[in-house]
């Protein structure tokens, strides 16, 4: 599109944008309006798209940072022949696909979900990233965020990230409109602010004015032709551009305009210019390609063995069956034990430093793309992440989560590294799966197991050695369970997974040889939980006793009591969990100071047998 | 101290790190020994403190970032005389003081518990603000941070924040050793790669040889008279540092020394030198005071008034009746109502921007310096902050959270923007408050008595309007909860808060229209929950029905549960809570579509009373 067409679709865009946002009685006009024309030279003249194949893996990918921004997206759409006006009039209402902030749930086009600002370059990067060193395609990302986001330390990780990562194959747009929520940004209209900060971080940047679309195309084809750096397009914009009661206006963030049919007036009235947009080049699949036949490490009985060592072993096997399968670290992969993939598969391995967002951001990116990531850390260091496993969730993200070094268990380290809120902040992510090995062949089993399954998958694994109780040959499905004491004196049934679970045992027995029988089930499936189990103990014995190397609150306790929630009777219950502070000490001191150690199991089961003797 | 003398003390604490770290058998000695000589100039030529009186106002502050390297910093305690050799040789063990990774709950010369990386310098921003804007006295705040920890993004929010307020009162000490836990660094001893980066954000640098004591001690001193700006000292050194066993070799992050004999033998053999820190100056007491009358906004029952903006209008009236209360918001203070505060009590007010991690550290570095911080975002964006939140609670912080726009309530704008983890998130951080207003009064009445509590405290605060419906003298005790309805024939209890309680009550009404008597319970206070009250209800009514706005793991359901977890018996329980994956919709329709809506709740009712009758 020449200079006169590019002006006529930036209109258009803001135009319908005020449109979407009037019908709708909310929405964001004045933050798409700052951004239409910088969204037309895009859409009209560079981005390379096929609207019918969304998976084309040639396809440029654009992310929409500032998700608040959505009635320019779907304007967008609109020109660009996606949807209809009657649609895009729909916008934000019951059941429309046009949400008030853009999601891949809904529509095919959006490459993930964003609204929690900051997230959506490191996303970006992640794709970008995908493309440069698994896919080996040439398709562009393209990423528009707002000013107000650069305050986001997530947009710094991303920054370093890409920068050091070469990703000539992404391109920032920062529609600078110096208005944030509440008033002026940090730093205004002072574009340097912003490039000497990019440049810092090894980008290559462009100041330009952002509604001049010839220096915006200009701008564009030389981001295309920088090679060996990302580059960020600084463009300085108005918020509200193009209508006078709103251009460059504080006080009217997130707020239709208040005289739309003015407004659109004075843009030039209602236009419908289509847009033909750039189709993608076509490009060979490159997927790396497994021997399909996976061989999980196996180890005996009695073995001594860590769950995080399992975790690193079986994740390096199924690299070996799986091409797509791909493993990040947050450069802890020595204490993880994903650096037993690295040294198997070191094309698909990505050291993230410690970065934590980014990690998950570039695992939500090479997600999208088709691959199937395993990104590992502390669990205590996934509640840095917590924002994107959420927002991951929203997007419907298939990613794999390993958190090691759960819990007091890990001993003289102390509680900074201690994972203790990662089940519950797991558990309340919708759609999640989590998971809680105590042994070595479960982990290896599981770790293959949540390849297969949708939404967030969290796998927890534990520092120190347990002995090896189940067979190689066992299975472990997710939402099952195992039984591993059981009889028909069971007086009670002692609930754990992972660490605890040991500690169960040992108790069970010890009571055993007071004439006390108890049953023990693992729970190694913490989400979905296997409810028929459970609710079977619960009328055979009366009575649960749970125990948990985590707080109290939203853990393996509260798993348990799901299974009664609808209504049915509820046995006694009984929840161990960590309730102190811990300091230093072993790993057994830490067990013992907890009270979730087999003493301290023992002595609550006996308590409650007695209970239950004498009402 | 001079030259030779330096050189001596950073000797002496390489070899009581190595001594440390070889009595505990972990530790991080060649973390510590890298720095050493920073430390040592610091410690005897540059800080000016009190060991004897932590509290002093006028005292410096230290704050290791790199909390992994507490030996060095141990030792450093040592040579000042703040502690005993024993005690040093205790590091790490039940009980002792010395734990892997500081905590100010144990030692009272450690400003915030570090060993999540990345939170040190963010914390010392903090502390560094509340220098210039809240005490206006003359301490400087020196942090130690590692090369590694520069891949956090919560670094550049801080770098970001600090170039910005101008604060030359923070001094930064980047440790760059080379080499992270699992290998090289990104930039290795390219210390221009971060000295670059800082200036960028507006901070002065110096790179020097932090192994030459005469280059530091010119670094220190220039940084102490650089105005305007914040200096980042990068200092080039080597990770173990000393040894030659050890120095700058990989493989060696977090072990002790394999031959510490040899050693301490090579760094010269034990020493004892003591130094004598400089005494800080005496300085003014400046804490503003306020009119010491709380006149909290009132309101009539039937109002209709949304719980965030009771919570502006509370605050502004704390903080007239209090001059230690500021308040803090992430660049939504219009969404959030912290405004209010804003307009009465401008000086201390603190724009954080859209950087919560950095909002969270602030009020952290607010609260160790005696102020009492209120925090307010959205809820959903409080999980950008998690680890903070979490490590607030490892150094016993006292700070205020208040998380807006709760559930699905909020309508239109999607799940992106719906706090639906924050219970769950906030209840299983250690020793939290949880408090969940419904009611404009109630809301008001929480904001001034959560000041007075221990520990990080959580208030939920809805977008939407609500009745008020308790009258403004009414008493809200944190653990307490109120009885709406209730009679000697209540078959069932419905147990809500916030805007579901008002669903609840209306349900309760169609009921009591239909001839079923329930009771309902509001449940403000979630955690601590009153477990009289809903044990009484549970023995009167058989069977309890909880109903949130939030995930269904870890919220007012499981609260309410752990009133039961005792082992007493346990009344039937259903819990209603948002179990899909909601899009844009109005706030009738979110919660119709969620299931927690009146009519749900009275259909639920239904089922379970005609349960009751017809087993």
């Amino acid at each position: 599109m020449n200079t006169a067409e590019l002006v006529d679709l930036g209109q258009q865009l803001r135009v319908d944008s005020v449109r979407a946002s009037a019908a709708a009685g909310s929405g964001h006009p004045t933050s798409s309006m700052s951004a239409a024309d910088l969204m037309a030279v895009l859409l009209a003249n560079h981005l390379r798209y096929d609207f019918d194949r969304p998976e084309h893996p040639g396809n440029d990918r654009f992310v929409l940072s500032k998700g608040h921004a959505s009635p320019l997206l779907y304007s967008a759409y609109k020109a660009a022949g996606a949807i209809d006006d009657d649609e895009l009039l729909g916008f934000r209402k019951l059941g429309s696909r046009l949400e008030g902030h853009p999601t891949p749930q809904r529509l095919p086009w959006v490459e993930t979900a964003t609204g929690s600002l900051g997230q959506g370059l490191p996303i970006g990067v992640g794709i970008a990233l995908a493309g440069k060193r698994l896919d080996h395609a040439d398709y562009r990302v393209w990423v528009l965020c707002g000013d107000s986001e650069m305050a986001e330390g997530s947009i710094w990780e991303a920054a370093e990230t890409a920068g050091y990562e070469h990703l000539d194959n992404l391109i920032l747009i920062v529609d600078v409109n110096r208005l944030g929520q509440r008033g002026p940004t940090r730093h205004g209209h002072d574009l340097d602010a912003y490039a000497r900060r990019f440049r810092a971080f090894d980008w290559h940047t462009a100041e330009i004015d952002g509604h001049d679309v010839d220096a915006v195309d200009r701008a564009y084809g030389e981001a295309i032709s920088t090679k060996g750096q990302p580059t960020a397009i600084i463009a300085r914009t108005l918020k509200g551009k193009g209508v006078k009661e709103s251009e460059d206006r504080e006080g009217l963030h997130g707020k239709p305009l208040k005289h739309a049919d003015e407004a659109i007036e004075e843009l030039g009235g209602v236009r419908d210019i289509r847009v033909r947009v750039h189709e993608p080049p076509s490009v060979r699949s490159l997927h790396a390609v497994g021997n399909g036949s996976l061989e999980l490490p196996r180890w005996d009985k009695g073995d001594e063995v860590a769950t995080r060592d399992a975790y690193g072993q079986a994740l390096a096997a199924l690299g070996t069956a799986r091409g797509d399968v791909v493993a990040l670290d947050g450069e802890v992969g020595d204490s993880t034990r994903s650096e037993l993939f690295h040294k198997e598969h070191p094309d698909r391995y990505f050291e993230c430093y410690i970065a934590e967002q980014q990690m998950i951001a570039t695992a939500v990116g090479f997600a999208r793309r088709g691959w199937v990531p395993y990104a590992s850390t502390f669990a205590a260091f996934l509640t840095r992440a917590y924002d994107f496993v959420r927002m991951a969730s929203v997007s419907g993200s298939g990613i794999n989560l390993n958190g090691s070094h759960a819990g007091v268990a890990i001993g003289q380290d102390g509680p900074s590294q201690m994972g203790l809120e990662d089940l519950a902040m797991m558990r309340a992510v919708h759609g999640s799966t989590v998971l809680y090995p105590s042994d070595a062949n479960q982990a290896a089993k599981l770790v293959a197991e949540m390849a297969g399954l949708d939404g967030i998958r969290y796998l927890r694994t534990s520092r120190g050695q347990s002995p090896v109780i189940y067979g190689p040959d066992e299975e472990f499905p997710v939402g099952g369970s195992k039984v591993l004491r059981s009889s028909d004196a069971d007086r009670l049934t002692i609930v754990a997974a992972g660490v605890t679970l040991h500690e169960a045992l040992a108790a069970a027995d010890a009571l055993d040889g007071e004439g006390i029988a108890v049953r023990v089930i693992d729970l190694y499936s913490v989400k979905p939980a296997d409810r028929a189990t459970l609710r079977q103990a619960a009328q055979d014995t009366g009575c649960l006793l749970t125990v948990e190397d985590h707080r109290e609150a939203g853990g393996l306790g509260d798993a348990v009591l799901e299974a009664f929630l609808d209504g049915r009777p509820v046995p006694r219950l009984v929840r161990l969990a960590v309730r102190t502070m811990p300091g230093s000490a072993s790993p057994g001191e830490q067990l013992h100071a907890a009270g979730i150690d087999a003493e301290s199991i023992a002595a609550s089961a006996r308590l409650l047998v007695e209970e239950a003797v004498v009402p």
